[in-house]
């Protein structure tokens, strides 16, 4: 028997920190038909709330060094504020979203990052993904939307990436569904030229990759976002598209797809 | 056939500032057999981070004012912070929690509170608790973790009495199961004389109830909670008992006994 499809979106900062484009995004994804899965990044209120807090932030590469203070204010702005908002909002849209952090239901565990040269604190690289658990919630008709915030199943939230947590709950699904992965960012797709909105490459495989990163043609910021991606596809997932919110509109064409085969 | 048995306990504040109490009120809990939901209150927490972020708490007989900003804050609060990590610390329990707010696969709904005198600004009523969805989570062998957040459907969140959402899921889920429910608070149970310990009430009936009420021998702040307790008991509720942490013990004899008849 066929699989069913899955569809699995992650919105990053600029949609979240921008109400109308929020609005308008939420409107197109309860129209999407099926079994589908939110995932939603931090947007600037973590650092604006941490200023006010005095709590300095310190983002390396876009990834914050989160100490233990870091951790509270993003468990409360990503599980708490950002994540319950936008699950009322789908609610009002008859979409039955329910609100998720790895600890929750055991969703999502991880491990506290210690391998690494930079020591980013309370930060979480995922080990287990709960694909039954996620899958019940799929069957009840329930529209789980994830934040990045995960648990150790030792008693210990963590801060995680968002894109990772999409890219392998997109691949631990993919046992039971046809996955297809959405990143929404602010731009239509990969661009050979970051200047030139005309530059997208509407079509990318691993090779292309490999050679387009070798050239120097993509960007610091989109490589590990790539890299994870070709991952996925490697994994188990069918399709993935980069590009604005106007990736889940059905009209909508303009987009990078990537696809593993070379 | 009998209906199954299911707890709901209630924490307040005095729990959940105190990681020791909450630690040791957390291994008993998962020592519960059979179904179970905890529903959790505030605690000093919410003032403090409202205080750090330049916002005035005002509250009026221990309810909060909430204006827009002081919703974020116990949004945040309540939500993100003390729903998630009493999450994690359950898990860590291998008790399989998940935490939900009143929008959460749209649990709870209420409305906002309009027809006092106080206006308490972001403040709900609960108008509907969804058995239906609640029942799907014990079934699937969860253990719902409520907090104080409700929805009303049309994309708002409500700062909600925990000690009434407690009420009202007790009696919604009446109608599936033998609903026993437990408040926890500071005290032993209901007293006599708040200055003697000794002075425990270990039963009280609805008519003993009026008569101390009217001799002005129960207090206050305990009018509301116990006039929500015997409401609960005429609407279903088989059982409810008052006291500190060690409620929930099986050895603890210690607390008071509400029943409806007179």
């Amino acid at each position: 028997m066929a699989k069913q499809k899955l569809r699995i979106v992650k919105i990053g900062g600029n949609v979240i920190d921008n109400s109308t484009l929020l609005d308008s995004f939420l409107d197109d994804f309860c129209k999407l038909t099926g079994y589908k899965i939110l995932v939603h990044g931090g947007g600037k209120i973590a650092t604006e709330i941490a200023t006010k807090l005095g709590i300095q932030s310190i983002l390396v590469e876009g990834r914050r060094i989160t100490d233990a203070q870091n951790l509270e204010v993003v468990i409360m702005v990503y599980a708490g504020l950002i994540n319950k908002q936008i699950v009322a909002k789908l609610q009002k849209r008859a979409c039955n979203a329910i609100g998720l952090t790895g600890a929750d239901a055991n969703s999502i565990q991880a491990h506290k990052r210690t391998e690494t040269e930079i020591d980013y604190g309370f930060v979480g690289d995922v080990d287990l993904i709960n694909a039954v658990s996620i899958k019940s919630f799929l069957r009840s008709k329930q529209v789980p939307v994830f934040c990045g915030i995960t648990h150790n199943g030792n008693g210990q939230l963590l801060n995680t990436n968002a894109d990772t947590i999409a890219a392998e709950i997109s691949i631990a699904m993919s046992v039971y569904f046809e996955v297809e992965l959405n990143y929404v960012f602010e731009l239509k797709g990969v661009l050979k030229d970051v200047e030139n909105k005309n530059s997208l490459i509407s079509e990318l495989n691993v090779h292309e990759f490999e050679s387009l990163k070798s050239q120097g043609i993509i960007a610091r910021g989109m490589i590990p976002k790539l890299q994870n991606c070709f991952n996925a596809l490697n994994r188990g997932v069918n399709l993935i598209k980069i590009g604005d919110t106007s990736i889940i509109k059905e009209t909508n064409k303009i987009y990078t797809k990537l696809t593993s085969n070379g």
